[in-house]
């Protein structure tokens, strides 16, 4: 069924230990699109400039990708320029242009607002709040967010929360968000104002996901080789919510969580491989079923 | 079967968040021992000052640790002052006495001689060889170190490497003695040594284990509670090389290591729930067995 995500699309410039690109196509809904692409149609909420490749979104729409929430404004596309040391947890800005999305202020299309899933990408948390409005009953909604509001608006973003389902974070920002340096005791004060769900991402050391009476650990895949770890959040929530997307019709089980959190870590997993969107877009399925089993022999184990 | 150990024995005085202590019980062998004696036979090889107290040797030896190597020499025990903050990841020394531990030069009694499972815990390389050579023919040799002596005794580091099996290292000093970042690179440089395992402790994020062709990941377990770390990578490595020693008689598979790393990890996670080597002491077959079995929830996952 559906999914609806609504976030970022930019140009990125990175510098990573492993070379250098110049004006890639990025954004945490370009990645989170592709990524559930595998899964589900996905409805993309989203804003650029003048200057963004039709090229590109062609490509997106040539997946199950609907574009017709994506406008097209008088501008420049956001632009985003950090780098990476060997560290590839932690990402450097050197530069941010938010250029027209600015002046972001999505409006949904008529035949998006019965979208049974939701994903309110790391945006303004009142802009969250307003399309979780325009949204008629949606099944199941997950946010993520980022350091910035959660220093700078933290009670309308406090009031969203408590109306999503599952909030993605990093470790950095839910030990922010909630005063508990613990992960676990950080999760139940955020369940506590009502998702039920948290899903901690802890870039090369995997992914912790808590919910009331369950914990599931996941570790990222021990690559050789990642030359730029942009978009692997972005990449590893469409994943998830792709997943989930696709079980409807069934009752979620905590398995099917689990799974979610697999599928996301996989897909993660090939973002990183190389810059920008590049091999994101051209997996088989065959590829990432094949992730998925490569994890399982990494992880299992029979008392 | 039984399985020696030579390391060092200690007084701590340690301060977290969570409390304080002065002078209790520490030290790696003391860790390790306490932590295989719930799986195989110790041989503990150390030594400590008059001023350590001998109920705690009692203690040991009511468990199924030999302590007939534990040289009890004229001076002072080993004495180690540190603090944690918040991120339990990273132990501050403010002070380090070695006292009697200065001058040690293990000698095995005879009747330790056909140890088939060795442990050269983290002492001066050249010790490490030494005591290789006391040992007739062991079956499987495992080593710690640290950055110490990666900075300070590269060669004689390097030549004990090449005579063991197992390497234990954590992310830095693997880093650190390979030269290499990216820690599947990292582990391929110290194999090329000869070591067929290398086993990398990652702290509240839990420990890869990499061999040739086969790697294997396992969470630290989400705790609420963590008063002290101190001692958790020593009791892992006891808990890893008892469960190995405890399957002596078998050859030993890929699901044995797996299994070994689990149960260092069960054992670990309880050294942490208090200060010194509290918790460590009183377990019971069921509380291990119970906790690897919550390691097993954490983590399992069917496609």
């Amino acid at each position: 069924m559906s999914l609806l995500v609504v976030g970022s699309m930019a140009f990125d410039s990175i510098k990573s230990p492993f070379g250098a690109v110049e004006k890639v196509i990025g954004g945490s809904a370009t990645y989170f699109s592709l990524a559930a692409s595998y899964f589900a149609p996905v409805r993309l909420v989203s804003v650029v400039g003048k200057d963004f490749p039709a090229g590109v979104i062609d490509m997106l729409a040539a997946r199950s990708i609907d574009t017709s929430g994506l406008r097209i404004a008088e501008g420049e596309t956001f632009r985003w320029k950090g780098y990476y040391e060997y560290d590839l947890n932690t990402a450097h800005t050197l530069e941010t242009e938010l250029n027209v999305f600015k002046d972001f202020a999505p409006v949904l299309p008529d035949s998006f607002r019965d979208s049974p899933y939701v994903f309110l990408g790391n945006i303004d948390p009142r802009l969250q709040m307003d399309i979780l409005r325009q949204v008629r009953k949606p099944r199941l909604v997950a946010l993520d967010t980022m350091n910035y509001w959660i220093g700078n608006s933290p009670g309308p973003l406090r009031e969203v929360i408590g109306k999503v389902d599952i909030v993605v974070f990093n470790e950095g920002e839910i030990r922010e968000i909630s005063g508990e340096y613990n992960l676990v005791k950080a999760a139940r004060v955020v369940m506590g104002w009502g998702p039920g769900r948290v899903v901690i991402k802890r870039g090369e050391y995997g992914v912790l996901h808590i919910s009331d009476g369950t914990m599931f650990a996941a570790p990222a895949y021990p690559l050789e080789t990642i030359f730029d770890p942009t978009g692997a959040g972005d990449s590893f929530a469409g994943g998830f919510m792709g997943y989930l997307a696709s079980r409807a019709g069934t009752e979620l089980s905590d398995m099917d969580y689990r799974l979610a959190t697999m599928y996301g870590s996989a897909i993660a997993s090939f973002t990183v491989e190389a810059f920008s969107t590049e091999r994101l877009q051209g997996l088989s399925n065959g590829d990432i079923t094949e992730r998925v089993e490569s994890f399982r022999a990494l992880t299992e184990f029979q008392v």
